[in-house]
């Protein structure tokens, strides 16, 4: 099933530019925690309370950061066994790295209005397309026969399994939006449980 | 024709640099998503309200990131073949990658007055400057015998127009932002067709 | 006491993630050197003032940079013995850099309100959790077998001591915070002392 | 000469941190081209205007990518040398960093304040800052015994004078402060002379 390839594209560099657009993405991530500029001296209470407040954001910002963890650990067990590429799968990972770069916006959304049904839609919304687009990733390598051939039609079919977690459990928050907006984002910490079922 | 070179003037870090300037580019573009920051607790339309009202300024986000895929792949596809380099031929590429940092800010630009003639004039001429400069570095590099010998000549002039194709664009689009500056981007979506009268 | 790890889990991506979060954090730091947009034509003078007057904040950009450059030596120590990873290694490695990417912000609230002991706390906090997990890493691969064999159990307790010291330097720096909030990061300057206590 | 070495002290890694700063130093110089959020609609006369008040910016913005450019350049062809490292040579390599990591902080001074003295001396004195710790690099590595054997006597000392060319533009250039600071930055384009003065 393996096509003609060019013998240029390899995953080598796509792997590089994944790494960096993850790691600017993660470290982007403390820009939403921005300090008010207060020209006054202020009090040491004033700034207490000020990181008090801030307790939300500091949430988001790790739960978002732990997230892309997540998108990236799985991206590098997938581009362990894909050693070749085709512009149709160079467009499919660029799509998927498009919406991991909007995590930065979605995160500093929910960092404002976490409490309002939309955004916990958008956030949940991105999530949900980064998963379907890793999916496809291994879905399309695994079809067009990129991989390494000694992995069994057992494994493959596992990790397809493994890819539909992050989308169900974006979905399960997508339903929670509409139900409570401001702790939908609680079902993934649900990750582990379903995890434990896909496997079952 | 190839000349004497520093034996260090390889690409390999060149190609770092590349990837680490388009990895951050493409991730800094997503700072234009910026949410007004209200310090009065919102209601779920306001926040609604507000993402519908982001969509041009996303569609934008959603252009520059794939048009800097775009030239990416390019220089991918590029430097696949090109294994040396000379101080002028680093020049060419540092003056490219000068135009590459500058697609956060045209971009922007064109989020905030997308539909003025000047921010569309300077968009597509940014990109047009890229074009040039990524053409330039492998008609340089196939001149001077930077290129691993086996590629043929029709191979190499088959790659000279695949590089006209993105200026060519570009000239199009500066031309639509005299006559319809709010749609000029849309130009870009005319690269399939473009790639196919080129290579006709 | 080496168990059986997928053979893709290793730690040449992990360096490349590392290595990019370290990068972008310490250049995230100069972003807190903001300077005032003033409309008016300025003079000399208040340019003059205006730059004394930016001293503390960038004494605190030094020492966030050279922090976070004394953890990334103490990583790429560490790494370039372990070899190998399991998904617990991996997480541990995650929640530490969680804590290095979090340190521009830290470094903009000392910036901001560095005589108060709260901004203090913070800081100090931020990097004793970043030290403890820097020890962790450590402590895990090396209970694991993930390093090289060839490492004798002295060495391997002599690099547990060296990790104790940030931690030991952070702790004091917290209880500085209480007593004299605006001097508390001096503490760190004691590292070379504190070095020589571990190690007599 | 050359002294007993850790083994994983490599320039390796040193080499990826290097790429990783000035990667995104140059990306971050586009931060300064901020464009004014109007909340009215714009004509396309003023967007123009704007862009023309941004000419000076812009200036600024390719003067320093091209700078931070030239100083990678030199790293680049010093680290293909030296392969070695211990403690005291990385961190006069931070150092270094640190003050690259600036660059995008006093390109701003510049962008905003050009025609000030003081803007024009912190600039310069950053570069002159920039080129003496690169010098030093080179000097220190030599001395140490961390480069290949095969490099001549002469040539050493070639690049050692290389290395003195950036300071002492960057000292012309602070001269030139006192006398013309909207202009002292036009010092940097009598490179090629130096470079030919030098070499004669």
């Amino acid at each position: 099933m393996t096509e003609k390839l060019d013998e240029w594209e390899t995953t080598k560099r796509i792997e590089t530019l994944v790494d960096g657009i993850f790691a600017i993405a993660m470290t982007l991530l403390v820009l939403n925690l921005s300090i008010p500029q207060l020209t006054s001296s202020v009090s040491n209470i004033t700034v207490e309370n000020y990181l008090l407040a801030l307790i939300p954001k500091l949430f988001t910002y790790a739960l978002s950061f732990i997230i892309l963890a997540i998108f990236w650990r799985v991206n590098h067990q997938q581009f362990y066994k894909i050693k070749r590429a085709n512009p149709l799968f160079l467009w499919i990972t660029v799509i998927w790295l498009l919406f991991v770069a909007l995590v930065p916006f979605s995160t500093s959304l929910m960092g404002e209005y976490g409490n309002t049904q939309s955004a916990n839609i958008f956030f949940n919304t991105n999530l949900l397309l980064i998963g379907i687009f890793s999916g496809l990733i291994w879905y399309y390598a695994t079809k067009k026969g990129f991989i390494d051939k000694e992995l069994s039609r057992e494994k493959i079919i596992e990790l397809n399994k493994i890819n539909l977690l992050l989308p169900i459990v974006a979905l399960i928050a997508i339903g929670a939006s509409f139900v409570i907006p401001a702790y939908s984002t609680l079902a993934y910490l649900a990750i582990p449980l379903v995890k434990w079922i896909i496997k079952a």
